[in-house]
């Protein structure tokens, strides 16, 4: 028996009409750095979207080509955001922190089109373009100097004057749901970046996601302040998600600095904000030494990186509950939200809140163990998560003309994500993420945390940085090497640390034998440690290791 | 470019996986008007559900086959809610309100194979069973006297015996996500009852929106009071959206009475509760008479039909807050929640609350004048409201081997449904309904609200009742016949009543010319005006009419 329901299929034009009619007055809120932000409503910009849907076919824009964003969080960026998808296009959002080389890389591989850009991000965009080998227009919107593009083999527009004239209305398409809707390349650190192409229904669907009130739970009373940059996993979702509910948005543009966001969150009041723990760690430094009223901020869903207790904590006394949520590029982002239950001690809810979350609805997950074996969800059984849902990548984007790119290290035989995340999950559906699959060491077909390690080793006093890095054993495969700085002065040697893990409760199976004192751990260039380094250090005998 | 995401079905058995994982311990708890209720939690529902579908499967029941359900609401009849859509199968939920000529037609038309019975509820059914064509087997599920079903043709199981050594869990299959899973009759009061089929497309989705914060909002900390019965539009879909959240639930069973329901709100104290406006009305005089605690409930979704305002404010100042929300069993039936923006004054707030609520991003609206025109959301501008989605219906069920059916007064040429129903949308998107399409008098191209009128009219100190109705009219088409009903000794007469109406803001071409005054107005057996009987009336000279 098939079902008497409407064939309605999940597009990206659905949320864009919904949110410009019930919502027609909800706002995205621009911040300008002038006296007055600007401000558009959201059925300005669906008119304004429509206006640059025919500006862009008029550039020879056809279903299926590319057009490639480098902008900043702004009304504009929100219009390219429904205009690209809903005509049928795919949006490529470009990370304008990527390195130069990796850029000209991602936008050749996507082979994008037509690139709009900021007027303050053209600095970034000129020097590439002879590199490019499929930009054909270049579109720029905002202040900035335009001289950089003089001369340029690109056609050079300016995003106003083509939306002038254009009509206020779109025959948006009826789509496939499945086809193509954004694309944007992970920034893997090894090999080449790796696109993952969202389709109208996997945006549609996690737009729905976020708004439920066991994720995010947005309403039209609410204001978000969207700092998670728009190139980096579709801002988490929130342009897409706050059209559906009448989300009002706040924009800081490129005022991303902690004054301005400050500023900006004590003078429109954003209900909610998003952003990775660096960007709160530096307004909370603002914060205490300039205060501003941030009373307005009634959730804050911070992700990216793991959030530092201190940090929740330190938002905590200001009244601002921060949510942890874990996510990745392949994941849309939304993996978990670490919404606590309710009734809970201060001392537990924190601990609920510093765990990566709960599986929402739409993410089916399983840990799989060393030997290939799925393990219980017992809080104490570690292993890799893997995913599976209509929101996460069963794949990357190959280029055109390519078959799609299932490398066996991301994707499972049966088409499940590997996350690359080692952790537990507890009989609640809780994930905890301890380690990522690249630094346990397999020790005996068990695995042995290095976080774990590290964390315990760094608790004591002599310690001020401890690196943990699996390294090959004849007899168990792999072993723990803990590198360790010490204190100036300090007395503790390899035996007293290893009693000391022991008293910390490490398992005596998983006790490092081999011990390195050093200078100091290396660093990666965004200063996390640097564990190929020690590695290698460790393969061509430059540490000087003590083994028990 | 097709996109890279995961090709993940949206089925029902994703729903279950996920409450009996993520959300092991959450409740249904049944009422049994024992000492204790019954309780399992939505792991235990996931087994039972698995042992359940085995012992269908045992039965003959094949994918697409129909098993019906004639049951209170209860963890069994959530068993059933499961087992039989995840095994491929279809659920038909069977009304038991409906007259037995009725019954007897849908369980023919949809060839139910199994019938699930609550022991209760065999006197209802044991004497349909001669006339039944397709039923083979009747499963017998809590207390009540068997021996109706004695010597009757079918073969009788009792529902624990058939679960008992079952396997506990079952291979659910993939299914095409627009497969049927659930079946429901519309219980229309002319011609045959039609049959609207629900998708595991469908039920996922409108299953998101519930759970939106938008919507009913409900997360892990709730427990919903499900007094809305299961045959009743799949209990407005809560069966399935609290598994997607692990909300647990409350089921009364056949305990419906106010007492009883006082009793466990005061007892489980749930949070939420789902019910018609006769519930709310019967609770609140119990409550009156005995008070309980009902200070759990912080939300109540109302629905089914218009909530008076004074039972609205009477639960106001019990600390209720009841929330309006409007469908069918064509919109399954999420069609518009009243969750009013915040910030408001009280009055303002109540008259949010009274509309018929505000669209969801799933449900696409419009407005259809009279000569077939789209009507602006002007808040005045009177129309058919029209809907679309992918949990809206496009057809009724036609029978095994029937095409679907479309009539053309149900579903627009463009596939959108016609719900029969005639209202204004406010700019920002809140639909108030103020007729149904019959009951509209269409004037020279123009439409009167049969109610607008009746309710200014009963707004008259000398009036007991009014009912308005569409009489032919050579020159108009048709125009409105007004019928009072006056108090002992009044004085108003028709120019009075005339002028009354026209001091009150009715536009001099909706005044009716026609007047009678009558001793009563007909009224249908569940208390409505019968302006079908008015009708007849005008139309056979019985009424004495003044015409001015």
């Amino acid at each position: 028996m098939m079902s008497t329901m409407q064939d309605v299929p999940l597009l990206v034009s659905r949320i864009l009409r919904h949110g410009s009619t019930v919502h027609a007055t909800a706002t995205v809120t621009t911040w300008t750095g002038e006296a007055e932000p600007q401000r558009r409503t959201f059925a300005e910009i669906h008119t304004r979207a429509a206006r640059l849907a025919h500006a862009l076919r008029g550039l020879g824009v056809s279903e299926g080509d590319v057009t490639g964003t480098l902008m900043w969080n702004n009304a504009e960026h929100v219009e390219a955001y429904y205009a690209v998808p809903c005509m049928g296009a795919v949006l490529h959002t470009l990370n304008l922190r990527l390195p130069a080389e990796q850029l000209v890389w991602i936008i050749n591989h996507a082979a994008d089109r037509v690139i709009i850009v900021n007027g303050s991000l053209i600095p970034l965009l000129a020097p590439l373009l002879p590199q490019l080998t499929s930009v054909e227009h270049v579109v720029v919107s905002g202040p900035g100097d335009r001289a950089p593009l003089d001369g340029a083999k690109v056609q050079v527009h300016e995003y106003e004057e083509l939306l002038a004239g254009q009509p206020d209305t779109y025959d948006w398409p009826e789509l496939d749901e499945r086809r193509a809707a954004a694309l944007c390349y992970t920034s893997g650190t090894t090999g080449d970046p790796k696109g993952v192409v969202y389709s109208h229904r996997s945006i549609y669907l996690h737009s729905m996601q976020i708004n439920m009130a066991q994720s995010m739970g947005l309403t039209h009373d609410d204001t978000t302040l969207v700092v998670v940059p728009q190139f980096h996993v579709n801002a988490w979702g929130f342009p897409h998600a706050t059209f559906m509910t009448g989300v009002s948005m706040l924009m800081p543009d490129r005022f991303l600095q902690p004054g301005p966001l400050a500023d900006m969150i004590e003078r429109e009041r954003p209900t909610h904000a998003a952003a990775v723990p660096t960007i709160w760690q530096g307004l909370l430094g603002e914060l205490l030494a300039r205060p501003r009223d941030v009373s307005s901020l009634t959730q804050v869903t911070i992700g990216g990186s793991a959030c530092p207790k201190s940090l929740m904590e330190a938002y905590d006394r200001l009244g601002v509950r921060l949510y942890h949520a874990w996510g990745m590029t392949e994941t849309s982002p939304l993996g978990t939200v670490a919404r606590p239950p309710s009734g809970l001690g201060a001392d537990e809810d924190l601990g609920y809140r510093l765990s990566q979350g709960r599986f929402p609805a739409g993410v089916e997950a399983r840990l799989v163990g060393p030997g290939g074996d799925l393990l219980p969800w017992d809080g104490t059984s570690a292993g890799e998560l893997e995913v599976r849902g209509p929101w996460i990548a069963g794949a990357y984007y190959g280029g055109a003309d390519a078959e799609p790119l299932r490398p066996e290290d991301k994707f499972s035989a049966d088409g499940w994500l590997k996350t690359g995340d080692v952790g537990v999950i507890n009989p609640d559906g809780y994930l905890t993420l301890t380690d990522r699959a690249k630094d346990v060491i397999k020790s005996g077909g068990e695995w042995i945390s290095s976080v774990e390690l590290e964390n315990a080793l760094m608790g004591h006093p002599d310690v001020v940085e401890a690196a943990v890095v699996a390294v090959p054993d004849d007899r168990w495969g792999e072993r723990p090497l803990a590198t360790v700085v010490l204190k100036e002065g300090a007395t503790a040697d390899h035996t007293a640390l290893r009693e000391f893990l022991s008293e910390a409760g490490i398992a005596k199976w998983q006790l490092p034998e081999r011990w390195a004192i050093v200078p100091a751990v290396p660093k990666t260039s965004v200063g996390k440690f640097d564990k190929k380094v020690i590695r290698r250090q460790y393969a061509e005998g430059q540490l000087d290791v003590t083994e028990l």
